[in-house]
């Protein structure tokens, strides 16, 4: 297991080290450091979390729910500073998904192969 | 974002060789190749599934079938190789589980970090 291990750490310096993390740290931090920004992302970020949970639950979603999140998103990414960070949040979430691709395919592999 | 590439493709290969999985793909093909076996665990598979779907969709489960889930996994326990499987599924998980804490930890310190 000691080469997986390995492997990982390396794998999380080249993210921590990579363009696209360090843009997203930048992002975040600008946005923290300013607290109208800091409340309106937290509060987006309240509104999302809210929904989310109510959809895992299994609950219904209100019209007016609905329409106030979309609001509040319409409202953030006016903002220049957090429009930057969600940007940022997208493009590493991007090269995330492609590791996290890449690294359960032995998996996929096995389970997926035809059994029937 | 080559670097990154690279290293999970190494890290993929590790996982690939690694003891652990080389274990849950031989335990894998003995069970696929065994009609009883196999059919045993497509069975516990599908109970699994399912209400793991209804848990996520917030429907209510029975108690019966709360009795009939924990009755499929007693009776797969019981026969040797699908229990080796699910045991070899476990170990890999548990480096699977590693992996990923380790490679999200940048995402952690940065959204985890006191912004209050």
């Amino acid at each position: 297991m000691s080469n997986i291990h390995d492997s990982a750490y390396v794998l999380e310096n080249a993210i921590r080290d990579s363009e696209e993390f360090i843009e997203l740290k930048e992002a975040f931090e600008t946005v923290m450091n300013d607290a109208t920004a800091k409340e309106m992302f937290d509060n987006f970020r309240d509104t999302q979390m809210a929904l989310q949970e109510k959809q895992m639950q299994g609950e219904e979603i209100s019209e007016e729910e609905v329409e106030k999140a979309r609001q509040v998103v319409e409202l953030v990414q006016q903002h220049e500073d957090i429009s930057k960070l969600m940007e940022a949040e997208q493009r590493l979430n991007l090269v995330i998904n492609d590791v996290s691709q890449i690294i359960t395919k032995p998996l996929e592999e096995l389970y997926g192969s035809p059994t029937e």
